[in-house]
């Protein structure tokens, strides 16, 4: 984390200040790394799958949470020290002092627990106070006059279940129809104290599949059915064994472990979603979450969880199965029909929802905790999440090679890369600075490039060098970084000798 | 409006709750589109700009607008009917009734002149009550208790500010420093009425452009400084003369229209960005904020302006000299010393900032407007802005065409493009379709496909086509999406017989 904030990745917010827990600044490298996850996901579960996104406002009228479920069932249970008066999130408290999960357990009976447990205030040691429900919604009033409540969105899902009927017509009435959304959500975590694993403000991606329940497969679903897919059941969760089965997606549908197709197909997209941002496959299950774990709206759950050194296992994406839930409610509480005619039958029914969420913090968290866990001399990125993907540096600060660098970094910024110049201190400086950020690429201009337009790429990981020619340098880079290209085939290899020869002209610089 | 609901790019929020004013969706078309502008925005300000790009929180603590001033200074003068309880936008009123600009004018003033003139409410004719000021940040409290306030953003910019620190080490102490922002603005608008012109959740693009007072130069000024601005000046509008100028950058500072050097440098930026987007450049203008017009952070403001069929000018983007207001008044706050050590006299200062902000909800809608007048049969995007690049047919819905096309869809995914695969009615019905969201070529999959693998390419604006072999697609699409190849030399076209005799065929599908 030191590394994290000092490279410009993660920054505690409004720091100047003394900053508010919950909160985190997404810092320039971060800021480029969070949106190559991003339009990864996009890559994933949007483009490749035909999926609809839309983009809905995170500030909702209370009518939709009311709804949803969420303004009486999003709570946290909450108790105050008696004696110094920090709030604490009960459920917290207990597993830290007794291991006992009690989530979803009524207030009157974890009260008891705190008595009979005997646990105070870890702060002070004064008596805990009563426990009560606490709604983790953010409150506000929409328009003049305080009486339209409205609350920051707790999940991006509720602005496509309310959209349901434009989107059902601009799919062309066709199942299973998956919409998707990315943007903020927020939670007003009581004391938030995990970094960017718990956070009050965050940036979620959502999937909402909806399916007509009577068929819930998924036309695709041959093309994945052998992936293989590791699972902690709830059932053996609940007899206190953490042990997991590794099986084939076809395999966990025929023999119940996953209740249906859908599910399973988003599992495996998910799998490989997680595999794609450079994170180890041994570093991956899924959980299924245990009936008291699970959200008011769920019927099954499945947790993707990721081993992380600094927070032990990390759930960075659930894949619920939300039956038609969010959709009658909607249809009750508005009035509106929200079913539809189904095939082959004609029945007229509401559709049933899969609804893979993912939580992006976490997952930038894990890929740069990855980063730092993989790389020897600073961070190691999967080439083409690197934020800097190509360094360019001028061998000298004289003799016109700025200039060219300058020129040949322009050229490079056209053509789409995210690039670095760079020309202070010497080109071992430079080459360990890049290294340190996980650049896969550095080009160095020298006194050959002014007269035969080569320059000198330099791979990270291996430190060789390879000279290619100017004209060819955007593809030979492209290539290099989508890693369909082998770095010593990709233009003519240096020898050891030049290396060390231009090391030393570097210092000058 | 009609064609935009219909076809997926906006739709009013909550409409299954009966809407609220000010808050919009985009829909399926809509989120591509606005992710291609901010895509643009960031090619044009972040990557080639070599700016650095944060992501902070858009709920923030109160400390923060109290010490930017907003908590003071960002209000609106309102008055409710005493009759029907109706609020109003006082200075829209008034705009209205009398052509007045009381913007800024103080409460007391403003209520005599509404005595004056007898306005009265525009609902009921009933009498308007007292005249106050009404601040126009969404309120909030963070973490339990309700004693931490916060408000949403009304800017994107001051989580900049905070970081000023971290940010100037990060851009290794160098002026200007430009460091940017993408992400939702709020304004809790008294009763907003102009759709997403005017909307209370909005996205935003900011730049906040550090540099030295003494110093107000751009390293690429000169790069830019022919180009023409059309200018219309504060000292113009208050004689009341609608009256623009066509001077150069440089010739605009030299005369002193526009304050420095850097302002100007963003004018101009902002001018290629907006026409990059495809709007057209009669359409565009900058105009002057008046003395009374101006933020209370800033000296001077140019706001570019689109003008529009259905709202007339609209104001997209402002820039701001905000000189050192901010980062003093965070200073002052926080205690902390923000000033730097400036070169080459090493003196210690507060850098001063100029603003480009962009509201990217309304260059939406102009690029949106805009596709609409220049497309005779639907929507004309600029081709590389379009939500769907490549529509995919085959041309009967049997003889292995219908996989054989699915196969191809699939390809073009992979390689990054939007395509729509479509099997559904006569093909002379799918390019209609196709025509009207913009898309700017359609691949079809015939018999002759199956044996020598080539395909017909339809080219929206003209209705030619050219056979394409498979292996040549991908770059071939690429190539004449981003207007890099000529369209009749990019295959072998096609003569008007073949394709008559295709569309006869078609129509069997």
């Amino acid at each position: 984390m030191e590394l994290a904030k000092r490279r410009g990745f993660l920054w505690p917010s409004f720091e100047l200040y003394g900053g508010i827990s919950g909160f985190y600044d997404f810092g320039p490298l971060g800021t480029i790394l969070k949106n190559k996850i991003l339009e990864k996901w996009r890559e994933h579960f949007v483009k490749k799958e035909g999926a609809l996104e839309i983009d809905s406002p995170t500030l909702t009228p209370e009518e939709v949470f009311r709804a949803s479920g969420h303004v009486e069932h999003f709570v946290d249970l909450m108790s105050e020290c008696r004696k110094c008066g920090q709030p604490f999130k009960v459920s917290e408290l207990v597993k830290e002092k007794t291991g006992l999960d009690v989530e979803g357990k009524p207030a009157g009976e974890v009260e008891r627990l705190l008595r009979e447990k005997g646990i105070t205030c870890p702060e002070c040691g004064g008596e805990l106070g009563r426990v009560f429900e606490f709604n983790t919604m953010f409150k506000t009033t929409i328009g003049p006059g305080g009486k339209k409540v409205g609350y920051l969105r707790p999940e991006t899902a509720q602005g496509i279940f309310v959209d349901f009927r434009r989107l059902w017509r601009h799919g062309r009435e066709r199942l299973p129809l998956p919409v998707a959304q990315i943007g903020k959500g927020y939670r007003n975590e009581i004391s938030p104290r995990q970094g960017v694993i718990r956070l009050r403000e965050f940036t979620m991606a959502e999937l909402e599949v909806f399916f007509d329940p009577k068929n819930p497969s998924h036309p695709s679903f041959e093309r994945v059915a052998g992936e293989k897919l590791r699972l902690w059941r709830a059932e053996d969760q609940l007899k206190g064994e953490e042990k997991t089965v590794e099986v084939s997606a076809r395999e966990a549908v025929q023999k119940g472990m996953i209740c249906n197709e859908l599910m399973a197909y988003y599992l495996v997209l998910t799998k490989k979603f997680l595999l794609d941002l450079g994170l180890p496959e041994e570093r991956l299950r899924f959980r299924e979450q245990t009936p008291g774990q699970r959200a008011h709206y769920s019927k099954e759950t499945w947790d993707a969880e990721v081993k992380t050194e600094r927070f032990g296992w990390v759930e960075v994406a659930g894949i619920a199965y939300r039956t038609n839930y969010d959709l009658s409610r909607h249809a009750e509480a508005s009035g509106e029909d929200l079913s539809v005619v189904l095939q082959p039958d004609r029945r007229k029914e509401i559709c049933h929802v899969v609804e893979p969420s993912f939580g992006i913090d976490r997952i930038f968290y894990c890929v740069l905790e990855t980063a730092h866990l993989q790389g020897k001399k600073g961070l190691k990125f999967k080439r083409e999440l690197s934020p800097i993907e190509v360094g360019v540096f001028p061998l000298l600060r004289r003799d016109g090679l700025p200039e060219k660098a300058k020129e040949i970094a322009e050229l490079l910024k056209e053509k789409g890369f995210w690039v670095e110049y760079d020309e202070a201190g010497s080109i071992g400086r430079r080459y360990a600075r890049a290294d340190e950020v996980g650049t896969p690429y550095c080009v160095t201009i020298d006194h050959l490039t002014l007269s035969d337009n080569t320059v000198t790429i330099r791979e990270r990981e291996t430190a060789k060098q390879i000279r290619v020619h100017l004209d060819k340098l955007p593809s030979v880079l492209s290539s290099l970084i989508r890693g369909e290209l082998e770095f010593e085939k990709a233009g003519i290899p240096l020898e050891k000798e030049e290396e060390g020869k231009e090391e030393e002209e570097g210092k000058e610089g």
